[in-house]
């Protein structure tokens, strides 16, 4: 990086789960110095380490004190407590936690959120160029710092406050981890029938592209919104050996009525 | 078409709903001859009609008694008393609604099932070329001359009995429409926040991609999965207002959680 750069003293990353492994590697490609990575489980701390040229433990007294960055990428739960252990250093944190207040930090001097709205799996690589990065911060000066380093990876940066950002998150739940268990019960469905998943395929692609290009709202279709009955016992019926799949059916169904009724 | 073709004196379309549209287009390019539409709504049959250089009606007797096919494309419940409108006729009596079994046609004298699995809305046109079409017929004559007409839409034909059908009916459900219905929520809560559903365009293509590439089961990320508690309270609470959202949010939260655990 450049001597002007906000970051030369190198990033502690904090965590190595999906999000921490994938922004790292992230901010890794666009040259930045990835020091250290802390992580409980040593083995995939050690994994991430590896790829980043970093060194790393999972004995918090061997985190460096004087990084530039410090990056919390761990369970949202934990999120406080580690900030907790930093508040010495005068290098910024930031989590990284759609769901989480950017006052769980308060305990450190500089301090910030920096949220990527995408869904990560270790195993798969993402191109962030396009993905919306979230940003908040406790002073303007780190604000800007933050912006520079979401510049480096993404062109989609936002500044959004907690509370936005925790509805943002919510709607992103609906919309990844909803729709993919959704997924998850279309293709348990399918083995039943000795079909696969992989017969939705056009379907699954031509939902998302028509919701995208005719909002969701306007592009709803089957069997609830039409109120067709008879399919509609049927389906209960079908469901009848999987209590909680009917249970989902039944408020889903409701709720996709209800909201046509209301348009 | 060719002097060969099973359905040289025509085909007739009962409905003018969205699939009705999308499959008599689709075989009008194929050059078959769409004779006749029926639909109790004048107005979408006229509509229809003359795309496809159709007579037309809302009269259930100006149907032509002789035409070799007949499409019956209206609502799910009202399918067995327009089947049993055509029982006198020669040519083949098919349906196209994936939760409605191929007995409610019984008292035809050729007849089957024709269901393109994919999502139709009026005004956007849909590539048809890789759907599945799932056929099922009465009679050995009537399944091959449903396989040729299927063939001239898509590559993907399958033979598959009622039963199996269901449940593949039951898997678009939640694949499609429950998955649509997850936009629209994600949708209003983004809105809430004064933001727009467009902003979650690169999370949603990557979920939809990560579910087909990895299969749903295995591409599962967000707090339910994690156990997330502390994220999962707040989330309720920012749903204190739409009670309907709140249920389903426990209920496919849970489910998440609960389908990991069976893993």
């Amino acid at each position: 990086m450049s001597k002007n750069n906000a970051f030369d003293n190198g990033i502690v990353i904090l965590g190595a789960g999906n999000v921490a492994t994938h922004l790292a590697l992230a901010l890794f490609k666009s040259n930045y110095r990835i020091r250290f990575v802390f992580n409980r489980t040593i083995n995939s701390g050690k994994e991430l380490a590896l790829k980043l040229n970093a060194d790393y433990s999972d004995d918090f007294t061997k985190v460096p004190v004087d990084a530039d960055l410090y990056i919390i990428s761990v369970k949202d739960d934990a999120i406080e407590e580690v900030a907790n252990s930093l508040k010495k250093t005068n290098g910024i944190v930031i989590h990284t936690a759609g769901g989480i207040s950017l006052d769980v930090l308060k305990n450190c001097k500089n301090f910030g959120v920096f949220y990527p709205l995408q869904t990560f799996t270790k195993k798969r690589s993402v191109d962030l160029s396009e993905v919306p990065i979230l940003v908040e911060a406790n002073n303007e000066i780190t604000k800007n710092k933050l912006f520079q380093l979401a510049h480096h990876i993404t062109m989609n940066v936002f500044e959004i406050n907690s509370e936005k950002r925790k509805m943002i998150h919510l709607a992103a739940v609906f919309s990844c981890n909803f729709v993919n268990h959704m997924y998850t019960i279309g293709s348990q469905l399918m083995k039943n029938s000795e079909s696969s998943f992989d017969l939705l395929k056009p379907l699954v692609i031509e939902t998302v592209n028509k919701a995208i290009d005719m909002q969701p709202e306007n592009a709803q279709t089957g069997p609830a919104l039409r109120n067709d009955k008879k399919v509609m016992e049927n389906h209960l019926k079908l469901l009848s050996e999987y209590p909680e799949f009917e249970k989902i059916y039944r408020f889903v169904s409701d709720s996709i009525y209800s909201s046509q009724r209301k348009k």
